[in-house]
C-alpha cells in the first residue's frame, strides 16, 4: 500500500504565512473597513525592474518565431549568457565563481529546499534559530538530523558555530531572514573554519547580498578564504529586481567541494556540483528562456541603477522603522544590511499575541518571530518592503499604540 | 563529514541524452559538413504559438506596473485563472478535474520527478520498460526498490499489470514515450484495478495525451472508473504549444487518494492532495506569472486552434515516418496517437550500433531503445517534431540505407 514518506510525520502541520493569512481574514471579516497595512510576507512592492520587463517581453516575442525559438535547454542550469553575467557580477565585488559551478534555477527556495536531496539522511544539519522555515522543513522531509545554532541577545542575532558541535551540513542566511544581521568578514570564516574542521558543507543563502550597506560585511561567502571548499550559495533576483512573481534565482556549487560516499562504497560522483548536476538533470528542466533574458537584463548596467534606486527606496523605510524603534526604546537588529527588522515585543507578550494586538489595533501586519524558531519567541519581524507612505504611517500607528498602551 | 546520499551511488552514470550529444559531437568534429537530420532528443521544432507569445509579453508589460504587478503567489499552486481553465479544458473531454486538486508547475519532468518525495521509501515501485528515464532515477534518488513490467513485442509495447505482483506506485506513460503506444480504455483500466486491489498510487504521465487520435483511447485517466482514488496524472504544455523551452505543466493530485502511514503511526497528512500541498508548499514558489499567463491562452479558442494545427504538422510527419517503415516491412509502434515511432533495428544490430550507423551511413540522429531500458536494446526512437521536408529527406536515407546494406 502506498505510504506517505515516513520524514514527513515529523513536520509541524502548519506554514507560517497561512497561519498569517488565516488570521487576517478572520480580522477583515470583521472588520472589513480597517486600513491595513502589510509589512509581513517578505514579498517586494516595487515592480519588476524596467530593463526585465523589455527584456522578457522581447524574448517572448523571439519564442514566437522560427529562427529564435528556444526549446529546451540543453544543460538545464541555464543559458551561457546568464551565467556570463552572473560570473561577471560576481567579479565586480571580488569574487571568482566560474560559470560552470553555476546553476540557474526558479528561485532560492527551490534550491535551498532541493539541495538536501544529495546528502545522506545521516548528515547531522545544523541550522540558527530563527532561521527561513524552509531550511528546518526541507530537512526534515529528507530524513535528517537537525540542530540548531541559536542566534539571540547575547549574540546580537548572529549565531556562531559551537567549535565542540559536530556538523555535517550548515544553513546560513547573510543578511539573515528574519533577524536582518550579516555576518562580517571575521564571522563569516568562523563559520568557513568551522565547516572545514568538520568537513562538513555550508548551504549560504545570500538572497539579500544586494542589501549590504557595510564595507565589514561580505556580499558572497567566496570572498572567504576556502570557502570554494566547502559553500554552497544561494542567490535570488526576488528581493532587489522585483522577481518574487517572475521567479529566477541561481546557485554556486564549487567542484571543489568534496563528498564522502557512505558505508566506504566506492561512488562515481565524488563531488557536490557533480552530485547537484545529476539531481537537476534528472528532476529539473531549466527556467523558461524569457524568464532568463529578463535575469541578465538585471545586470546591464541601466538594470544594476534601477535595482540600486530600488533598494533605496526600501532603504529609506527600513530608516524610519529603525528611527521610530530607536525613538521607542526597543531593542532590535537588522534594517541596516537588509529589508529585515526583528525588534523584542513589547511589555513582554509573545510574538503571536504581538501580532494580534498590531493587527487589531494598529491593523498592521508583520510575522510572529516565534515562526522562525524558538528564539524569535518574544521578537518580531518587520519588513521595509512597502510604500515610503505606508511605513510612515505604519510607524506612526505603532507610536500610538505604544502611547495608549503605557 | 558531509556525505552524498546514499541512494545516489545506485544512479547510472551518465543520462542518454548526454551520451548522444557526444556521439553527434565526436561526428561532427571529424565530419563537420555532414547535413545532420536530428530526429532524436523529443524537442519540438515549431515555435511557441502565437497566443502564448501574446499573452506572456502582456503579462511580461502587467509586471512593470506597480497596479498589475504580480509577487508571490498566494498558495505557489497556480493561478485561479490558469486552474480555472485546465479544468474547463479536462471538462471538454468528460473528465471532472476540481480545481483544487491542480497544481501549475514548471513542467512535467519537475513533477514526475519530486513526486516521489511524498512516499516512503519501503514503496515498491513498479515502471514499465522501457520508460522515460525521470522515472527510474527519482525512484532510485529516493530510495525506493523498482520492478519492471515488461513492453515488448508480445503484448505490442503496451506493458499490462502482474496481478500477482504486489505494487505500491506505478509509473505508466500514455501515449508513451518511448514507445508511441496509447492504452485502450480497457487496458489502463485493467491499470486502474490493479492499483485499487493492491491500494497503489499511479503516476500517470499524460504530457502526449493531445497527439491522441482514435476514439477507444482515453485522453484522461479520470476518464476511468475509480481512478480518482489511486491516479495522479502529470500533463504538460510542452509539445503542443511548444514550451520546451517557456516551461509549464500541471500536475493533478486527488484528495480521494488516501495514504497509508508508515509503522503504524498517527499523521495529519492522510492523502495525496496534502502531502503534495506541504512538499510544493516548502520547496516550490509557483511558476512565473507571464509564463502562467502563456498557458492559460493555449486554452482560448485560438489557442486550441494553433495547437490543433501544430500537431496535425507532426501528425503528417509521423505518416512518413510510419508510412516508409511498412514499406520496408519494419516493425514499429507508435505514429497514430503519438509523436513518437518506436521500431525494430534492422539486421539485428543492437540499438546504440544501429544509432551510429544511421549517424554515420545517413546522418540521421534518433534515439537508441536502451536508453529506455533493456526492452529497448533492439529498438529505436524516432520523432515526429521536424519539419515535414527533414522528415521526408531522413526517411529518402533511411530507405537508402536499407537498400545499401541490403
Amino acid at each position: 500500500m502506498a505510504k506517505i514518506n515516513r520524514t514527513f510525520l515529523d513536520l509541524k502541520q502548519s506554514y507560517l504565512f497561512i497561519e498569517i493569512s488565516k488570521r487576517i481574514s478572520e480580522f477583515k471579516k470583521n472588520n472589513p473597513e480597517a486600513p491595513i497595512i502589510r509589512m509581513g510576507i517578505g514579498d517586494v512592492t516595487l515592480p519588476l525592474v524596467p530593463v526585465a520587463v523589455e527584456a522578457g517581453e522581447k524574448a517572448f516575442a523571439e519564442m514566437g518565431v522560427k529562427e529564435t525559438f528556444k526549446g529546451y535547454e540543453d544543460s538545464g542550469k541555464g543559458y551561457d549568457f546568464l551565467k556570463k553575467a552572473i560570473a561577471e557580477y560576481y567579479k565586480g565585488f571580488g569574487a571568482n565563481v566560474p560559470e560552470d559551478e553555476i546553476f540557474v534555477s526558479d528561485g532560492a527556495k527551490s534550491d535551498s529546499g532541493n539541495i538536501s536531496d544529495i546528502f545522506n539522511p545521516d548528515c547531522v544539519v545544523t541550522i540558527t534559530d530563527p532561521a527561513y522555515p524552509v531550511y528546518v522543513d526541507s530537512s526534515i522531509m529528507s530524513g535528517k538530523k537537525i540542530q540548531y545554532a541559536d542566534s539571540n541577545e547575547s549574540n546580537r542575532f548572529a549565531a556562531m558555530p559551537d567549535m565542540s558541535q559536530k556538523s555535517d551540513l550548515i544553513y546560513l542566511c547573510s543578511p539573515n531572514n528574519p533577524t536582518g544581521t550579516a555576518y562580517t568578514f571575521e564571522q563569516l570564516k568562523a563559520w568557513v573554519d568551522y565547516a572545514i574542521a568538520n568537513n562538513a558543507v555550508i548551504i549560504y543563502d545570500a538572497a539579500y547580498e544586494a542589501f549590504i550597506t557595510e564595507a565589514d560585511k561580505p556580499r558572497s561567502i567566496y570572498l572567504i578564504e576556502n570557502a570554494r571548499k566547502c559553500a554552497i550559495e544561494i542567490c535570488s533576483f526576488s528581493k532587489t529586481a522585483g522577481f518574487t512573481g517572475t521567479r529566477c534565482g541561481y546557485t554556486v556549487v564549487p567542484k571543489e567541494i568534496a563528498l564522502e560516499s557512505p558505508d566506504g562504497l566506492s561512488s562515481t560522483i565524488t563531488d557536490a556540483n557533480a552530485a547537484w548536476s545529476r539531481r537537476q538533470g534528472s528532476k529539473f528542466n531549466g527556467v523558461s528562456y524569457p524568464v532568463q533574458r529578463a535575469a541578465e537584463a538585471v545586470f546591464s548596467p541601466k538594470g544594476q541603477e534601477q535595482i540600486r534606486s530600488n533598494i533605496a527606496i526600501y532603504r529609506v523605510n527600513a530608516e524610519i522603522i529603525t528611527k521610530t524603534l530607536s525613538e521607542l526604546k526597543i531593542d532590535f537588529t537588522g534594517g541596516v544590511n537588509s529589508p529585515y527588522i526583528w525588534f523584542k515585543c513589547p511589555w513582554g507578550t509573545d510574538s503571536w499575541d504581538f501580532f494580534d494586538i498590531l493587527l487589531k489595533e494598529a491593523n498592521v501586519v508583520g510575522t510572529p518571530g516565534e515562526g522562525f524558531g524558538q528564539n524569535g519567541k518574544d521578537r518580531f519581524r518587520l519588513t521595509s518592503f512597502n510604500t515610503k507612505e505606508n511605513t510612515e504611517e505604519a510607524m506612526r500607528r505603532l507610536q500610538k499604540l505604544m502611547t495608549d498602551r503605557k
